[in-house]
């Protein structure tokens, strides 16, 4: 693969069409676009005359993610201009990349090879604001309580036992943890704080799982950002300003319309985190999908016993959607990590590696049948790949029952006939019964939701509490949260709560140290492990790399 | 006045086109403009068809501002609108406003009444997403730095003496002074920081005097951040982040295009602050407006000791700009109050407090003159001033031979009658004789350039410098900055460095406190006081009143 040029290469020489053209092609009436350049758009959903979400749901999920890389991103892609190709009415629905990771390591994150999104440049980098809208909202918010407590702080707010942050769509390791307040009685009050990453933002996962602007506006109230001295919680709608704060989003809500390599319409909005939120991109986005196409794929973050879980049991709850089939993308590379070779070593063929690290696979599929839902196998081709091993695999899938195909989406692209197989899989499934359940009822107990995730899904035998996380639900009862679905952060390399233990390990607990009520977005974070909400710049950062020609086009990005 | 409906009522019920018919009116070829939205668009100056810049520029400044207030935003798009009608081929160049003013005590900044630029809520909100830009390369640039500390410090830099700091574009007092880089050697190097607001970033004042995206990314790598521990200067292209900053704001730098509720053309476009930076819109979008119209209205921030000042000696100089007149806005109501009577009874007749104060207006008028451009006199018309004290200040103008008209832009609309006779006399001192020129020529020493602006313009025996400054003009030297112009920090309310003394003071000396070289930007800021680059909240913030209905329309904006 080593030959074909770089992703920002193909994405420049690539034929784009005008974001109108996408738009008419979609069935978008033009009185419900709102260009931003050429080549993105904003469909306002109010304006858009398209019947209800009617459109079948495939959701891109993946085994456990290794250094080695799944391209679950390019999959999606590829697999919905295949779909195109194959003359289905299809739209995608992803999750906006964060501009921190971009400037540190990723370099992009629009898919790859011939399976991307375009204009791959700005979607990587303001795309149309969304992000910095989000960031603004947060911010606001935090410097409005800051205020209210150096004002006065009528509320009685203990600046103590604050629960949210300021954010920056920045990876700052520097801001992780400062104190913020010095200089004096005119300069503010003293207090321990820190920044995370825009993604981070519970006001991101309240963007993402918002139904309308009225919802977003109720959501925005319901966050509770710290506690008064006497423990009580307290709101932004205790404060009063969600509707400042919806003020600040009504343009960033409309979903952003962009197009494939291949043409292909995509709605690509909201990007929360996959560990302490839900890692789908907006509610919104997915329903206006669902209203324009026949077919709509989308995915979620990290393996399926995260996204996929949190995709079925607090997306698609709050949605009322019914996913049709979940595609599962797997690697032989990355199945032979799991089955224990360093990743050095992966490009020499090993059988015997691959056969111990399917059963990583193996639980992921069984996972998805568990919600009742058809999966479908995506083998993501490598060169690397031997005939012997992808042969070996598909003859696996066979013997499991379950449906699978080899996709070069990648080289040759979804446009191409990289993805036709896999489509076809997909399109069959799609078109056969479906008996979507989620795993939990919101009825159990939070303790419950957890222990059920982690027995069902992780095949953990059981979890055990922290005393802060015992504490912390009995809160969660007082407060009355109790019904609220659980968001699951643990690590995405292993089911357990180890990232070192690959594979499907059996015989484990999972250790549940904290609980965040994140009371906005209507869930409770079960904190497995030490979670990163701001990451770090490497030594030699991707930004080293980049630039702009005399021309003012983009360099470096990847 | 009251009786007129609010700012956002009005902009509201304006009849708004289509941002192609205003491009396409101002002879704007359809592939230089990028829409944003319906009402917003971006211009490539790249792909603009179009001569090179030959409209003839006229500046708005203004008498020293006072809590009256002087509507100079008002003034310049009301006589914009005025010319238009009279059948010139005219564009505005305006600032965009900052958000965090907005959120706190403004509102809005977008000019008032029937004299408004629009969609208001828009360009007051988020626009199309410049100063978000602008705040993702600052604060990249710092996460770059902590970083390149954190992973070695090759360039051997002093965290003790970084002269560079993080930004949001948002009033938050708490962030004024703060600690960083705590929790530990896996988090970072700790030291004292602070966050500014965004209009006070120096990559904003960069962004404003850049004359094309080359220029760009060489002030960006000009700019000093900090030191090192021999104290050598550190600048961006040390670190080799030039590239990657301009990448960050390549999309930004396209001038932004919107109208007026007449339906003139503005480009409004960055915002830097007028005290320590320069103060007007970017020099890219004057340009591209001398490209498309006759006459470009444009203002500067603060009165005309500082805004005009400033245009003078730093931006004409970097573009070559020859202003052909400058219209220098005044109130009765704010001369009163030069003149010595508090707020309160500003609508009470006084011609002895209007005649005692007029000579606030005189040192403005003569100022302009000493470079060699016309003034024009705006007498912004409130409903309170009697036709006695506006026939008495009219008097007084005819008397000194400086061109006055009392304008009622914001009731009546420049668009309506209300800026005609203004219009009229601006119109002909563009098409008079203009000898322009510079205050100071760049081969004089800081410390004189200095000396000659406080002497010339504010009417100061001479200038004090602190020892802490005078250390720092010894720096300057060494370091081989000596030939930037000078940017003065004073308060905007008085020529002298005490706001508290108004009028046209004399005898006074003004003091020098410090001294910040500005190498990106390219000039010196001259510290004459404490300059506040971070604003606070006041206790009930604007963002209070602000909302959304059920269509999602704004509510409480003004």
């Amino acid at each position: 693969m080593s030959t074909l040029p770089s992703d920002l290469e193909i994405a420049r020489a690539a034929r784009i069409r005008p974001i109108e053209e996408i738009a008419a092609a979609a069935g978008i009436n033009p009185d419900a676009l709102e260009q931003y350049g050429r080549y993105k758009g904003k469909i306002d959903p109010t304006r858009l005359d398209a019947p209800p979400p009617a459109g079948k749901v495939v959701l891109v999920s993946a085994m456990s993610p290794t250094p080695a890389g799944e391209g679950k991103s390019t999959t999606t892609v590829g697999l919905a201009d295949s779909l195109a190709r194959a003359g289905h009415k299809v739209m995608i629905a992803l999750r906006e990349p964060s501009l921190g990771p971009v400037l540190g390591m990723k370099g992009g994150a629009t898919g790859g090879g011939y399976s991307q999104v375009l204009p791959m440049d700005e979607i990587n980098l303001h795309f149309t604001g969304d992000f910095h809208a989000i960031t603004s909202a947060n911010n606001a918010l935090m410097a409005l309580v800051d205020n209210h407590i150096y004002q006065g702080n009528t509320l009685n707010i203990d600046p103590r036992r604050m629960t949210f942050k300021r954010v920056l769509d920045m990876n700052d390791r520097a801001l992780r943890e400062i104190v913020i307040g010095l200089g004096g009685p005119s300069q503010g009050v003293p207090r321990q704080d820190g920044f995370d990453i825009t993604v981070a933002s519970e006001i991101m996962a309240v963007f993402c799982l918002a139904t309308d602007i009225t919802d977003l506006r109720e959501r925005l109230g319901r966050i509770t950002f710290g506690y008064t001295y006497d423990r009580t919680p307290v709101t932004v709608a205790d404060l009063g300003v969600q509707g400042a704060l919806t003020l600040l989003l009504k343009e960033a809500i409309k979903p952003n319309l962009v197009q494939t390599i291949a043409g292909t319409p995509a709605l690509v909005h909201g990007g929360p985190f996959a560990n302490i939120a839900h890692g789908c991109n907006s509610l919104i986005a997915t329903q206006t999908a669902r209203r324009l196409a026949d077919i709509v794929v989308t995915e979620a973050g990290f393996g399926a016993d995260l996204g996929a879980e949190k995709f079925m049991d607090i997306k698609a709850r709050i949605g009322g959607l019914a996913p049709s089939a979940v595609v599962v993308v797997a690697t032989v590379r990355a199945l032979k990590m799991q089955g224990g070779v360093a990743k050095a070593r992966l490009t020499q063929p090993d059988l015997a590696a691959l056969e111990a690290g399917v059963v990583n696979l193996q639980r992921h599929i069984h996972n998805v049948e568990k919600f009742g839902v058809t999966p479908v196998v995506a083998i993501n081709r490598f060169s690397s790949d031997s005939a012997e091993e992808l042969d070996w695999l598909l003859a696996w899938c066979a013997a499991e029952g379950v449906p699978a195909a080899v996709a070069d989406v990648w080289g040759r692209g979804g446009g191409g006939d990289g993805g036709d197989e896999l489509a076809a899989l997909v399109a069959g499934a799609v078109a056969g019964p479906n008996s979507f359940r989620h795993l939990y009822s919101l009825g159990l107990s939070v303790e419950d939701k957890i222990r059920t995730i982690v027995q069902e899904i992780y095949g953990a035998d059981g979890v055990d509490f922290s005393v802060p996380a015992l504490k912390r639900l009995a809160d969660i009862e007082r407060n009355g949260w109790s019904s609220l679905p659980v968001c699951m952060a643990k690590t995405q390399y292993s089911f357990t709560d180890d990232a070192s233990r690959l594979g499907a390990p059996k015989g484990f607990t999972i250790h549940v140290r904290d609980l965040l009520p994140k009371t906005g977005a209507g869930f409770i974070v079960a904190l497995t492990g030490a979670v990163m909400t701001m990451p770090g710049l490497p030594a030699v950062p991707a930004a080293l790399r980049m630039d702009v020609d005399a021309d003012g086009n983009p360099v470096g990005l990847t």
